[in-house]
């Protein structure tokens, strides 16, 4: 089962069938599916996620969404977050916001209200961490696909990524499952106290105009699946439609007992030359027609249970 | 109500914000926003959607889902799904399928059993329908954006699609919305009765792999939100967790009273040149970067309910 879960997560293969796969004929052996690319693939292409930059937020009845954070792209918000985290600040809010092919957001509920939450000891105002200098440390490995919104695409150290060659910078991109800050009017509003989730069409128009600090690595099903709110921007309109939070930990304080041990696919390695490849030519059964491409936010970044 | 469920509907601007928009401090006037657009439209510029080719999807509880369909892009097909709704053949039938970031998908549970439900009088198998010669008879207007899958793309009588101008085809795109055609092994194997439709990042890569009916206008959130199914490719693996699919009917069968009257933006228009001007620039308040480009995808193909 849990490896059905992972099928889901990194969104695999996947062709929207007439049946269910188990009652369709066996067909002649098609090339290696991306299932068998990752199972075979060396240990030694595997990186351990660092647990001191994974979050778990816990919405009760067993919906546990996993995030891993980027603090190479925005160390102070990230640093925020950390603190937030280990404050408990989240601990008691909510989801306040679920708009259908856009963010599903959270905070609190009682926002600029005499009510609000205090911060505790954050930083209240961060200067914007929306893009970076051109570095390769750590590694930017460039994408070769056409990009309606920049002229160079790839992942920066295992994330999607975008670049202005010409103006020198480069940032996180919006893609599905993408963790970004929300913020008001100004670029230096958003301290991290309310992250949203990306769950649609990849929003690239949001690039460079809010600061990304990570994306989801699993469970992203129990924020998709939230009813969308019926306020504008689809923020709730009624309290009891809110999720509460029951609480957000980085996965280095929870006892080793409640973490899951995650492993990513290292980029680049053969192995994700594979899946590109793959993914490009989709020559593995059910497709009739080659794509011959992989845009930046439909390539899997695989991550995984560790075997033990 | 309806003009913010409205907003919902075509994905209207929205940033992820810090506070809802009511909370955040008055800013200097900013250049007309989507609403402002739509809103100052001449109604000239609208055009009714044909009851003939709006499909219902009743759920229960008051969830509808509205679908417009593409019979220029896939006649046959179209031709079989009108047949399958006034026969209707998938009433009592069920949501089978919800698959995180890919799609969600209804059918007969009880599939190739022996005790799958009669087709009725539609054609069990046909000709597959992926792609059609170029002709702009419809329209066809070509969106000026780089696209990873498609060296032309726009929109063919108001829906999203692509061309292969040196191969002289044409098709609709996978965009978010999307109603799609399942099918088995071959490509004659998709005959409508099994529909998916795009719930995550548009996956393009399914494109000319499987026929494009339509387009979800109204309602999306009803499907979107559903629990992922648990079992391979998003199937749910409990029968009881699917969802019922009270009925579903073609507008033009319906009494009066049980419809809505929709129109959608012409393609091309001035109002639709202003809406991809807005996009592409986004000065209309709260963005500080503009995105300078808009993708197929992200690109807002409004539909509203008719002023009476």
């Amino acid at each position: 089962m849990r490896w059905m879960r992972l099928a889901v997560m990194v969104g695999l293969a996947c062709a929207p069938l007439q049946r269910p796969a188990a009652q369709t004929a066996p067909a002649a052996k098609p090339a290696p599916g991306l299932a068998d690319i990752l199972a075979t693939s060396p240990t030694s292409e595997w990186e351990t996620l660092d647990p001191a930059r994974t979050l778990y937020l816990d919405l009760g009845n067993n919906r546990r969404v996993i995030m891993y954070l980027a603090p190479f792209a925005a160390p102070s918000t990230v640093a925020n977050i950390l603190t937030f985290a280990r404050e408990k600040y989240w601990d008691g809010l909510a989801v306040v916001r679920s708009q259908d092919n856009y963010v599903v957001q959270w905070g609190d509920p009682n926002g600029d209200t005499p009510q609000a939450k205090s911060l505790g000891s954050v930083a209240p105002k961060l200067a914007a961490e929306f893009d970076r200098p051109i570095s390769n440390d750590p590694a930017f490995f460039p994408l070769a696909s056409r990009d309606a919104y920049a002229t160079s695409v790839g992942f920066w150290n295992g994330f999607a990524a975008a670049r202005d060659v010409s103006g020198k910078r480069q940032w996180l991109t919006h893609c599905y499952g993408a963790v970004g800050v929300g913020r008001g009017e100004t670029a230096d509003s958003g301290n991290g106290q309310e992250l949203y989730i990306v769950n649609g069409h990849s929003p690239r128009h949001l690039d460079r105009n809010v600061t990304v600090v990570g994306r989801v690595v699993m469970g992203m099903e129990h924020l998709s699946s939230l009813p969308r709110g019926t306020g504008p921007l689809g923020f709730y309109d009624q309290p009891e439609q809110r999720t509460t939070i029951v609480k957000i930990r980085l996965a280095s304080e929870l006892p080793v007992t409640e973490r899951l041990s995650l492993e990513r696919l290292r980029i680049p390695s053969a192995t994700f030359a594979a899946v590109l490849k793959n993914r490009r030519e989709r020559k593995d059964g059910w497709y009739l027609h080659s794509p011959g491409a992989v845009d930046l936010c439909n390539t899997p970044l695989p991550v995984r249970i560790k075997k033990q």
